[in-house]
């Protein structure tokens, strides 16, 4: 088993903001896909916002089975095009890990439907991250509380859809609490959010953190084919009925003919 | 209790085509609606496609408690803006019914975030519908199971997010099962998906459809004021954190500044 | 609509213990049966564990439509048979709601099927409570969060069942989280737990709590008929196949016969 | 990876039923335990009604990962301590598949709280199951549909809680549709409800069959440890609080002294 692991960054405050170079001088993503290749199922590489079509080439995305997602300044900036491109390799399978200030990616906001808003404070607070369902895959390994002494606060109400099951919870100094570890299927493909990360502390080098999107990433991989069939709506012939059938009453449509979409 | 409801018809086939105009004179909004007002606690009214705006005014959905949404030959003549407007009422807490050929709705794919697709034939065949959840709201009065003796089929996978619970499931001649009765909320505002209603068959003009979808949207109400606050992500100022706490490491942002979208 | 309640309550430490007893001189059951009445669609009574058959015999139970459950010290001391009486009567559509450390009543755990513990502190701490589902009935004029001043402190993990929603989320000033507002339905009946409530503090006097607890009582109230039919595996004869088919193959049972169970 | 998997047989057709015994000579969890060998991860032992504790001792559960359970005539005659003991095993962690009439296994109805009652029809009818969510691991290589020539019906209500997902869905010759595979998870435990498996039918010599409860196996599988602290309710003492708090207000506990249960 090789998951096959794509690692997007924005790649912008690692290259304009001194402090978070100095944490990642070789940008976010590539000290998370070094986290991930420490797992020998999982080889990671790394695409940046910058690139020709933001490294996500249709070739590309063909041969990723899991993408990984972090933006925060230029969301706008990632080309609608791009984004169709991926909702449709999430629809045929492919896992996404969304994290932190992802929330408000262009491709979280189509597969979600919803704002995705939150509330927020830059503070350095204490976040004290919660396992509410140690039996889930992405809990394995990790303990039932891990702190992250200096978090961006995260607050409800968060507008997704209800999940298909919470994993973590966050607690923070100042009062709040975050829905933090929540996952999702649309279509074939695997979502799961996570909620730690901002740029401008050492997150993504936490141990317990990094073992999250390790297990996140082994989780939301499909390794059955594409689902490719699933962007169309297929007419199925009365005389290749499953069960023998004969036709009645009025018809819209000719034989042969395609549906409305 | 009186639950503002706008049944919204693309009223094309209505118009256009003489086995439809004789099942609906009046077009199927308005049987539906027709249907609706047998309701005390509902008062619906009508829009189409081709009134200003879709009949979608800001003014017209800042009053309307539910929506109920049948298109099918034009999907892609619904103006995207009047779409994204619809969406927002829905995540402030408007109620969204989808009837049939909705599936491939803009809105509610725009809500979904999937395909939104299934398998169909055009017969004239036996749908026989069955109550899997008799405990819930939408099913009250609804017979274990009810049978259309002519329908289109839509067969299954249909490609919606796992919904928050299954009511009915369709049972066809030809072979095919369907979920034809789904749940699910965005944001503030509950949607209930409902498989039966070919416009070349009197589906709306059969009782126990008439009660599910009198059903849905009194389930769909949301009786509570419009959760406006649902489209911003309003930062926290230290000062106003609930428990104090000091401010402590680097920041992005400055005291008062926005942020990133 | 009158939404016909019986709040249960263990009725011990309001007798034994002088600190519950000054906060409830009429038991807790009465404090929360006074604050459902304000509720002009609600009746509430009362029943305690040392009536006969808990004060909740057959008849009683059929004239129940929501039943609120307090209970602490002695949840061994309630009938197993009383037990399946009340399960049969969720099934059949009666609501629950399950208050704080009823979380560990026999009836809850029989509805459940999981250990249903947690991790516990009697401190006295702060605990806010915060709204994450501000769409859900049960949230209807509830704030963003709210704050119970003193309050036993009550952790993750809650080994319950993945719930249908989840609606209110905990922040204790010790460090803790917990889900404090989760609902599943069983059978035709709906059930919700609602954390907050230790004997030794006023909560059950504090207005937001009891608004949650009569919203919850409106939310699970199922005007349907009970849904009596839910104890039988009915055989379908042959004869009386919605379709025409023919029996092939060999069977177990004879023609009549009751299945196993 | 080596999946620990014991198939529990009731054992009792296969023996005093010639039909069955001639399709099914070593038992019906014979059978299913080689098709489960039959994959590299998967080590299939059996366990049988008739053996001392139904050769469910505490060692044997200790060291089973997936248990795979068919009941049917005698459910009754399972031993409550040892439903008790597999529940406790499901809830650390381990895997439960339940076939077909084992919806009526006390192990399965101590799970789910509900009744898990149906209908259903001995008539050697034409059952056709539709993957309804194909991205699910369990569907993993199973066809869109596949068809069992001669089953038993089961038809819906099929009164268990609402599932995490519906895998499958049956569509029936005499007109009924259900739920055919269902998830839950109670605790850290995975559950599966398969529907196929009427004891006088080949059901588990299919090969789609096979293959579906091979999928069930290795997503059942949780590779952590046992979640032996599941079952207890620990006390956390204030002077260990993760965030340093003050005693405040009365207390019904003594220092130290455990909860009520």
């Amino acid at each position: 088993m090789t998951i096959r692991t794509l690692v997007w960054g924005e790649n912008i405050h690692e290259r304009i903001n001194e402090v978070v170079r100095d944490i990642y001088p070789d940008g976010m993503h590539k000290t998370i896909a070094d986290a991930l290749n420490r797992d020998d199922a999982i080889t990671a590489e790394t695409a940046t916002l910058q690139e020709p079509e933001h490294g996500l080439t249709e070739a590309r995305l063909k041969e990723t089975d899991v993408l990984v997602w972090w933006g925060h300044k230029d969301h706008g900036a990632v080309d609608d095009a791009v984004v169709e491109r991926v909702a449709a390799r999430v629809h045929e399978g492919m896992g996404l890990i969304v994290l932190h200030s992802g929330h408000f990616a262009k491709i979280f906001k189509r597969l979600m439907g919803t704002p995705c808003a939150l509330k927020w404070r830059e503070a350095g607070e204490r976040e004290r991250v919660w396992t509410v369902n140690p039996g889930h895959p992405i809990a394995a390994g990790i303990p039932e509380n891990f702190v992250l002494e200096n978090e961006e606060m995260y607050g409800e109400f968060f507008s997704v859809p209800e999940p298909l099951e919470t994993v973590f919870i966050s607690w923070f100094s100042g009062g709040e609490v975050f829905r933090s570890g929540l996952t999702w299927r649309r279509g074939a493909g695997n979502i799961f959010y996570f909620r730690p990360g901002h740029e401008t502390y050492p997150t993504y080098h936490d141990e317990t953190v990094q073992q999250v999107i390790r297990n996140a990433v082994r989780w939301a991989y499909r390794p059955a084919p594409a689902l490719t069939g699933i962007h169309t709506a297929p007419n199925v012939p009365v005389g290749e009925a499953l069960e023998p059938i004969t036709e009645r009453g009025p018809k819209l449509h000719k034989a042969g003919e395609a549906g409305y979409k």
